[in-house]
């Protein structure tokens, strides 16, 4: 059994409140707040697993930041609060925890994020970095990942595939945009989250691959999700579909991924082109089940195997 | 420079809320709740530093719940809603985890805690826990350390020293009450949460050390505390001063130290002997600054190392 499955079996009959959605959204709810609801999210980040262990400290801040607020922007929220939580090794000095401190820093002034509190602690482990994140809904919200109709368009923010070549290039110590962009995601910015409260029906964040993170959707609104890979917005120019699909089933991409209603489609393409920021329409939602994928028209297979996983 | 200094110089800077309250309190305000300020708190736990390697998991769960129920329950809150970060070593099984989640389940039941969601994931270091817990202001609160006066009672809860005493006796693969309830912290009911609330001038939980945490209160409310040793009560008979100070400068106790104005205290007594738990007086706060202590009306110097730091 895998770890998965012990969360599905031990961990998920634990969450009995309905603002927790089941563990079925990328956020919970945590009860209103003045001007609407107030949501919460948590990642924890693990050295040599969910970062480089040679990646520099300033940089690990940020991500540790970004890919919480990615979670709060696809429900259309802004980020609000933090707690953080760090256990840090033996062998972080000084200079190592000034360098985190001064990203993280820089990061929680960009997101007008308030940081709390937390806790400090030594650990004979890996750095281990935990960020509780709140947010506030602009509008009405958080916005769902089951609530997809049949009809609506399919949209994804940014550019697809730069965690997979980033990762690739920072392991092999190949300085490039990809590997900066693993380190520090680029985000959509905080406009995004009024975008995708005003027009979307359904949404998630990218972050264990576009078709990993498309299933989920599909799966729980109980609809089938057709993406037209070649018009996915790619990381680099590729012209066969075996060098699209490495970058479609890639993990930390930290983008949004929306569906949109026929009748909001127009509106929500104009106020997304006054956003310094793409927003690129890729598919629809279907009726049926599961994802189904085509290439220039051409029926494509699903992969086997969607996303990554830590 | 500690680890403690880092924190001063790096991060406390980085909170610049007034609802963090300079990091100066054992919690945070989070914003407004239905009924009053919902606050909110973090503590991370790794194994072998916060508990025992060989501790069952279920009462490391417990642990993880307790120890952040006594920061909520020590401001004159009670618990309400908790996130989870679980980084499970390799060499956990599905055992372990149905184990922990066994002892999750049981505390968050019994102090009446909705787990919204978290994060788990592997990592190649020891188990590290972290528990994001909100509580709600039973009245007015969050009660402060910094807002002792002088002739204030000085009142603790529980027993001081189990902590001590049973991280000693686990150590030693002696079963003992005391190793369990090392393991497994006894609090104070849900009930103190009102007494704190209605009674309490300022407050602090007692988890670094008795003396160490009546520090902090004299300390952030600019007055004495005085302690007189013969009152407290330990978690085992002693005679002599020596015997008594271990036990209070010893961690891991998490019971409630508050400070009561003397025209409030009758009327908190009153209050305190209704709940099945004990709550005695054991000085009081006077003009100057840091603590005085005595035994047996004998002045006392005060240790220099007062409390457990992990």
């Amino acid at each position: 059994m895998s770890e998965f499955e012990w969360i599905d079996r031990y961990l998920k009959p634990l969450v009995r409140s309905s603002s927790a959605q089941g563990l079925n959204n990328d956020v919970a709810e945590l009860g209103r707040g003045a001007s609407g609801p107030l949501i919460v999210t948590l990642d924890t980040l693990v050295s040599g697993i969910h970062f480089l262990a040679d990646d520099p400290l300033e940089t690990v801040a940020q991500k540790l930041v970004r890919v919480n607020v990615s979670d709060i922007l696809c429900k259309g929220a802004v980020p609000r609060e933090a707690l953080l939580s760090i256990a840090f090794p033996r062998h972080f000095d000084e200079a190592d925890f000034e360098m985190f401190c001064h990203g993280l820093d820089g990061d929680l002034g960009a997101w007008n994020i308030d940081l709390l509190g937390g806790d400090t602690v030594a650990t004979d482990g890996p750095l281990t970095l935990s960020l509780t994140l709140t947010g506030a809904c602009v509008a009405r919200g958080p916005v769902l990942r089951s609530s997809a109709n049949p009809g609506d368009s399919l949209i994804v923010s940014g550019e697809i595939g730069h965690g997979v070549l980033g990762l690739e290039d920072a392991r092999q110590g190949r300085d490039s945009d990809h590997a900066n962009m693993y380190r520090t995601p680029r985000l959509a910015p905080l406009a995004a989250a009024e975008l995708v409260a005003r027009y979307a029906s359904a949404s998630i964040d990218v972050s264990d691959g576009l078709l990993s993170d498309a299933g989920h959707i599909a799966r729980q609104s109980s609809q089938s999700i057709h993406i037209a890979l070649e018009r996915v917005p790619l990381a680099k120019p590729v012209e066969t579909l075996n060098q699209v699909l490495p970058l479609v089933t890639g993990g930390d991409d930290y983008q949004i991924l929306m569906t949109v209603r026929p009748e909001d489609l127009s509106a929500c393409q104009k106020a997304a082109s006054q956003i310094d920021y793409p927003f690129t329409v890729i598919g629809e939602v279907r009726t049926g089940e599961g994802l189904s994928l085509s290439f220039h028209d051409e029926p494509v297979p699903v992969p086997d195997r969607p996303g990554f996983s830590h």
